[in-house]
């Protein structure tokens, strides 16, 4: 059995940003040298998240504008500590933290569109992600 | 450690169809032989999601209602590229396109009301799920 | 290869109730003695919810009552069965039915403000959580 983690630390120049990390995700897979096995990919913040969808510009800014109808930037109670980043931590939640990619001979094992995005909700500063690979 | 991966094919006769696969994934563990470990259960499109829920009929029609209240059938940029499908997206985003299943002495560890779903948002075309399961 | 898993019963006293599970995860991984590997945590039942996020209680009411803005109590036809929890199975679906925590060196691998909720919604009832650690 192998296992395999490695972090990625993202600082993105937007509050919101959304990032194609697939190739990542394909680098750390074949550095693990499995063939047979799942990957994890989780953010390792509670204002960002990881989603399985597809790289088309036009979607992403869907994407955005909807995220912010359904967990607006807005005034919320957590804000009484010092932040200002509630709606992030409701975008987090609505979209999860994390996804597993099977892997299936060596490769991971994705539909024809599905592409791994790392998606930030309060950036501007270090954020780590997470990947771990377990199989053989 | 055995690891055992199956697929299978939807071709739903209406756009939007939720279809209880708890049998075809409990097929799939005994096929696998595992008996302790995971079970990945995970759409292969970005237009389709599965999730863990109640077999209730009217439970289904309530959820089908909402989710196209939060995510409605509308104009999207990403219908710029000829899709019409902007909709199905962002319902996949909402209830997530996996879930692990966890395996205990030969069966899927589920409560007792937990049943699987494949969630068809954008059907009456080939679209595939990925049954992965890895444990001893 | 290690397998190890605990179920944990909640009745809690108020209908929604979130509850920091952060420590008895922590304990079950340390009664497995996996060192690398990955811990799933899922509830049993299809009106609770685990997520990860900050423990701050002016943030777990802004999440308490976005998600009874987005998913209310309300009259659905689930309710036809009797019920009346319809609310509860969409809050569920919203905020995802489990997490998958990566476990490296003996401890949880998360980042500094991620603590594991158990998100119960239908409460003042016995229900069930899973906790499975699969690893070396």
């Amino acid at each position: 059995m192998k296992f395999h983690t490695a972090y990625k630390t993202f600082k993105t120049n937007h509050k919101r940003e959304f990032i194609n990390i697939t190739s990542f995700v394909r680098e750390v897979l074949i550095e693990s040298g499995v063939s047979d096995g799942m990957v994890l990919v989780s953010a390792m913040h509670i204002t960002a998240g990881v989603w399985v969808n597809d790289a088309e510009d036009g979607l992403l800014q869907d994407i955005d504008d909807w995220l912010e109808k359904l967990a607006p930037f807005a005034d919320y109670r957590h804000h009484r500590t010092g932040e200002t980043n509630g709606d992030a931590h409701l975008k987090n939640l609505l979209v999860h933290n994390q996804v597993i990619l099977p892997i299936t001979n060596g490769s991971l094992d994705l539909g024809p569109w599905q592409q791994v995005y790392y998606a930030e909700f309060d950036g501007k500063r270090p954020k780590r992600l997470i990947v771990k690979v377990m199989g053989e």
